[in-house]
């Protein structure tokens, strides 16, 4: 429990419709995706830099625990407030502090949505490349603190190639400005990219300088059915090796074959274990150009067919039938986001079926196969105790595989609170002791998320 | 001195031809392009990570400065042990350990040639963006600690972004291991890119894995003459504005264009003041689609006469030839790198020409313009002290000029001992402490290139 005289200080802070200590309004502040529930003692809307000093100082004197959070979409924990104390919402600071379409910048406030940054932008040409199937609900802090990604990352990369600077509070109350605003910079050590992709654990993000890209003037899109997985996987390393490649590159496995046809029953080819959606972009030259050189190399024994989508809505259809359906069928799954050497891919998938087989486990896997990125689901009966603990088992190996592989645990979700047991696996203990350093001297008394990312 | 006892240590380490203490033979290490001399107490040539870790833990068990150095082509002085000691020279750590097209990935020892990068990787298809005019006398290893760019870094980007992991020892002599194989992955702190751009002060790379970019399949050339450098700035800023646009964008300034023409004198058309060297890249179709682009927005009333070039050799010929002739005509220049934010070129270019009015030091400024970074030189007699004096002056409000059109100091040369006391202009007391306490992280006593970056 808050001690009486700490809500008091915070009041003095902040007027009472920006701070929730009410339980019942409190709760809806206590889960993510990750479905574990963590209520906060207090949730705290601040408006400005200066707001969030505040807070963050009265936390760091009284030591209570502080959770930055977006909008809680996070698949990982990050943002639910284990050890109890505050939730920090950005989710009102939420102004666009200037489109600067000459300079290709855009300065944002941490609780915009990344979906508003678009609308923002696109009437000038252009957009920012971050694409987490989450836009519409993500605020562009939570993309930052988890370098965010998604399917056009194959061609456009992830959250930290598209950041100039941003403005932070450490957690000691501390403001600091990284970065510039021009896409050149050397001065001083990068702590823009120190600080995205580190989960709230070192500073809050109140302000981001964003880096802008041309739309492109059109997409157009293929996709590609094919006998069986192996076959597949060798068709996505054919298509990484030629120059000009993909702007998204999607794979579906069998088992996500299966969910769809339940659903769309004449969408898929009979005979099709596992599917490409592929999406380029450029020019109308630039795009037949494209589509002609993946065509001619995603050809192998095992393709069953391979055509071109007028309409790129269609394309995306099968894929985003797929989150729901996962949850229609199993009311747990464990949802990871692994990623393999694009090379390694064939191996992976062939490896990952034989230990589900083994383990018994239901398994699922789709995702941004251009980058190696599959998300790999196993659907269990929460109830069935038996099947959970195979699950974990079977998990357990999945890692070891990934690591063997040269590979990386997590493309896009992060730590959070779900897979730091498992970060040693990937990163040795002299390396992770200096993380755990830089975490102290952000935030000596620990106080920003704490608990988080570290085993 | 270093004590005896040190050096017998040292050779314990390394055989003999391996370490040089002989004056003479240190003396050639004991300079950079910044003019300045500082020659070491000994140089030492480490072939192995483990052997880097035998150095970096004497010295720091001694407290003995450790400066790493590539080829000492670094501008700010940045290789330079000024404290004495021991130069590191990683120049023969020169294995390509691993060139892996199907995953876009080279795996190098610090040592390597930036060119030689290029050499390995051409015959699949790849280039390592990175393009400092150096490439083919300067260290990936230096590239990395600098965060290296060049022309192209317009459309590609500079060091930072195209780097997947990083292998160092830090100023305790532990290893680190940063980053992954992979393209995406969010696993843990970003220490690859606080490594990138740290100028050897946190840790010295001794491994690489850098990741790879298609080469363009052909390129193509424009330029573009103008009457006035303010008109020049104004067609700047319309190119960048399009969404398709150049590969480089170069310009030059009238003090560069008389330079040029002292050397070569039909090359430019008599009224020219200001010129831009563009290049495109792609197929040949959006080569075309590219140059229609530019030429239909680089004419404005100051356009003299804008050509495509077909020989892309000849594009640079009037650039290359500028570094040179710029030492013929002033055995001093002060060069810097500066950035300001594209659309503020107009007023960067005025307001410079009046500080050099002002201030009576010859001025010529060219560089990297569609990244708004242009490199200002002042040309001195380094006999004259009033004129050292006057630059002096002039330079630092340039340098207030840069900061108040929201640019940076540096866009590829760092900081080193050059730029230093520049430094609090920028970054602001809690950043900078903050950044000075990651320095003290990784390198306690003090002993990686010490002094350096800071001010
Ligand atoms: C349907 C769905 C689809 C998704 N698809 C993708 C996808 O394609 N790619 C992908 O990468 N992710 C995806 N996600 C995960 C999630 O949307 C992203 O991680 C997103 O970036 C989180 O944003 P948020 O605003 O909800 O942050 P939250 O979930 O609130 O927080 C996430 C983390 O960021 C921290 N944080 C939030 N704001 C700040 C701030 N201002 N300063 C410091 N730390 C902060 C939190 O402490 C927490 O650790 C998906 C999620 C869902 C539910
Ligand atoms: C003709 C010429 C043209 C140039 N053009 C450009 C240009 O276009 N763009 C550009 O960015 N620069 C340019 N430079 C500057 C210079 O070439 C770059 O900074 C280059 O990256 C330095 O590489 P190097 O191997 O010579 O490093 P050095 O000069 O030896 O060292 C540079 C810095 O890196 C550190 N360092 C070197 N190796 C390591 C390592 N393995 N681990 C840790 N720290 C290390 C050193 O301590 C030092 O601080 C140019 C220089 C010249 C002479």
């Amino acid at each position: 429990m808050l001690p009486l005289e700490f809500i008091n200080q915070l009041s003095e802070l902040l007027p009472a419709d920006r701070i929730y200590t009410d339980p019942v309004e409190c709760y809806t502040y206590a889960y993510d995706n990750s479905r574990k529930i963590f209520p906060p003692e207090a949730v705290v809307f601040p408006l400005t830099t200066e707001e969030v000093v505040a807070i963050v100082s009265l936390c760091n004197t009284n030591k209570i625990p502080l959770t930055p959070r977006g909008r809680g979409t996070g698949t990982a924990g990050g943002s639910l407030p284990e050890k109890g104390g505050i939730a920090l919402s950005l989710e009102r600071m939420v102004r666009i502090i200037r489109v600067d379409p000459a300079n290709r910048v855009v300065v944002a406030e941490p609780g915009v949505l990344n979906q508003e940054i678009q609308n923002a932008v696109k009437p000038y040409g252009f957009f920012w490349p971050p694409d987490p199937s989450s836009a519409a609900f993500s605020t562009i802090g939570g993309n930052l603190a988890t370098s965010a990604g998604g399917p056009h990352a194959v061609k456009y990369g992830t959250t930290r190639d598209h950041v100039l600077g941003l403005k932070g509070v450490t957690g000691a109350g501390e403001v600091i400005k990284t970065g510039c605003y021009t896409t050149k910079g050397v001065v001083g050590y990068d702590l823009t990219r120190l600080l995205i992709g580190s989960e709230g654990t070192l500073a809050v993000i109140t302000e981001a300088t964003l880096k802008l890209t041309p739309l492109p003037e059109k997409q157009g899109g293929l996709v590609a059915y094919y006998c069986d997985a192996i076959s597949c996987a060798a068709a996505i390393v054919a298509i990484m090796g030629i120059p000009r490649g993909p702007s998204a590159l999607e794979f579906l496995d069998a088992g996500s074959l299966s969910l769809i046809r339940a659903r769309f029953p004449d969408l898929l080819p009979t005979n099709c274990q596992a599917m490409l959606m592929i999406e380029v972009d450029g020019s109308q030259n630039e795009i037949s150009e494209t589509i002609n050189g993946i065509l001619s190399v995603c050809r192998n024994s095992g393709l069953l067919q391979a055509e071109q989508v007028i309409n790129s809505e269609s394309l995306w259809k099968a894929r985003k039938a797929l989150s729901p359906l996962l949850r229609d069928i199993a009311p747990k799954k464990i949802n990871e986001d692994v990623v393999v050497p694009v090379n390694t891919l064939p191996q992976f998938l062939d490896e990952l079926t034989q230990l589900a087989t083994q383990y018994r486990i239901v398994n699922v896997n789709f995702g941004h196969a251009g980058n190696g990125n599959i998300h790999v689901n196993l659907l269990i009966d929460p109830d069935d105790i038996d099947e959970n603990y195979r699950a974990e088992r079977c998990l357990n190996e999945i890692f070891d595989l990934v690591i063997r592989l040269n590979g990386t645990l997590s493309g896009e979700h992060g730590i959070g609170s779900e897979k730091r047991a498992y970060i040693p696996k990937e990163i040795d203990s002299t390396t992770l002791t200096l993380m755990k350093r830089i975490k102290q001297l952000f935030d000596p008394n620990d106080i920003l998320n704490p608990g988080k990312l570290f085993p």
